[in-house]
């Protein structure tokens, strides 16, 4: 797979299938390895990254079970290239903005993705569209111990892995699950569903991870602990809070409607009317109209347009995407303009464009 | 014509056709008249009014030179008829809401407006789409002489035509034009446009005339002063002004286009696409948006819309004549989504409508 194949590939995790596809977009676990023969990366020099590089990447294009592996380098790859991995959730904003000898590989589907001297040696993810932890959690066992049984991971018979940020000794492991919640963000109970994430100690971050904004009412739940319990533990934690979660939404999508259909049709209709008429947008304003347009998908409220198409567009009016589907650098104005031109396209039916 | 067909009907004034109509959306031009043999409405009782429109109906009813004429008694009229007329530009909001005998009579195309009882005896009105301000001249001094040859104005040698208010008084009359200024208001301009007229000694108020708010960036101009100068002259004086209007809002367009021209598309589109889904929607911002998307059409920005149907818009999404067409008393909140489903109706072309 090529980076121009890449760029207009849809990942399986945008496809909008599995269950509780309306609220939970995807599902996601990621494990923190190191090689127990080389240096965190904190104290690798650039000969040193090089090589854990050199060594693990030939063992992860040997990986068979989940399809054909490819690997990217990310050390000298265009600024766009980076960008566009990390908005369909590839690679982190540090591995594409650290410097020295780096990688990713990924899986054909985009389900898999192995981060090579990111914060750690290996950073491995699974990622599968709607709530599917427990398939993450199988498909990544496996991975790690076919990847165990090659190379020998640092690992402390009391501490478990370990990792070079203390929060991630133990298991490494943090399982998440990207939510869309636009009705608790309407009726601002969104605070609410915070303080009670911060009690049951997960933590909540926007799109993009750590440190990253909310935007279009989507956000992450994720474990903040990886140490003391079991990996299964840990995701049962996340398992048992997703039903209340689920339940807050659907509430207050239940209450919305029954409170206010009118004015929630509105404003629905309105966002859709919106992203199909502008002539300039902004990724953020496109966000938030596509998030109430989703919502609106799913509240019966809009009956032309499916969740898949809906998750697509999320990822293909960001800025390296756009970038890459109109094959040439733009400045913020004209992407803005790329931007509406490309909604309109795939938001006005042919006949509507007389 | 009855009130049901007067409510479907387009007033001829609405057509967008006449000279200059993508900025003059229509000329008026009113007298003040009152009979001699009668006191000032101020102190007339109820009998003198109703001896007043019982002579003066028969008289308008006998008029032949402009077609048919209907006097509508307004006096025991339904408060949603009365309305109408208003919103129609066929009635003053002073005649609607007095007391007494007093009615009007219109002509079939409704360029004719002669209103009984309002402030003086008789306020004759003509309305053209378009700047026609000579047209209307010609028109009302016809009406006039006609008139005057069947009864006895109150007139004073020196003073001209009696009105009930001074301002009123020597020709009574008033030359108005109705401007669609949407560029000026954009460009920050409108105040130095007021000032303007101010320094003239031209008066300008919104749509519906004195104490009336500017609404969708229509403005209409007219005569202060009516003692001591000719009605020609101060048909004139506004003649004078007029291309000096036309070149300040055309040149605030000119400029948009140049500086602009994506903000200005966005801005009428997106006005255009909010119109055609919006399922609730206030009078006061489908003023705003029909008047983008008017300014739009005049631009060549929007291709599939013709300027009478915006006009039209305007009029009948007003509360009355969305009651009218309904059939129904609504509340605000009903003539909200009725007002946004008769838009979507309008607007949205039938194969748009899949």
């Amino acid at each position: 797979m090529d980076l121009e194949t890449l760029a207009r590939s849809v990942s399986e995790w945008l496809k909008g299938t599995g269950p509780e596809a309306d609220i939970i977009v995807s599902s996601r676990i990621r494990l923190a390895r190191n090689l127990a023969k080389f240096p965190f990366l904190s104290r690798a020099d650039e000969g040193i990254r090089a090589e854990i590089e050199n060594q693990v990447k030939d063992r992860l294009l040997g990986i068979k079970k989940f399809g054909p592996i490819t690997y990217f380098p990310i050390d000298g790859m265009a600024q766009l290239d980076r960008q566009m991995f990390v908005e369909r959730q590839l690679i982190s904003r540090e591995l594409s903005e650290a410097k020295g000898a780096r990688g990713v590989a990924i899986s054909e589907e985009q389900n898999l993705s192995i981060m090579v001297n990111e914060e750690d040696h290996l950073r491995i993810q699974v990622l599968r569209s709607g709530y599917e932890l427990d398939a993450c959690w199988k498909q990544i066992s496996q991975l790690d111990d076919e990847l165990e049984s090659q190379v020998t991971y640092a690992f402390h018979e009391h501490l478990g892995y370990l990792t070079a940020c203390p929060t991630n000794v133990g298991t490494g492991i943090r399982a998440s699950v990207m939510l869309h919640l636009p009705a608790l963000v309407l009726t601002k109970e969104i605070q609410k569903f915070f303080q009670a994430m911060h009690k049951m100690n997960l933590t909540v971050r926007g799109m993009y991870g750590e440190g990253s904004q909310a935007m279009g009412d989507f956000y992450q739940v994720s474990n903040q602990t990886t140490l003391g319990r079991s990996e299964e533990d840990i995701v049962n934690t996340i398992k048992t809070v997703i039903p209340k979660i689920l339940d807050y939404e659907r509430n207050a999508r239940a209450r919305l409607m029954n409170d206010n259909r009118r004015g929630v049709h509105d404003q629905v209709s309105r966002a859709y009317g919106i992203l199909k008429t502008a002539q300039t947008i902004s990724s953020e304003e496109t966000m938030q109209l596509l998030s109430n347009v989703r919502m609106g998908v799913n509240l019966g409220l809009i009956d032309d347009l499916e969740i898949p198409q809906i998750n697509e567009l999320f990822i293909f009016t960001q800025p390296a995407h756009l970038q890459k589907i109109r094959k040439e650098r733009m400045e913020s104005a004209e992407r803005n303009v790329a931007r509406a031109a490309y909604l309109r396209t795939k938001l006005i039916q042919p006949d509507e464009m007389n």
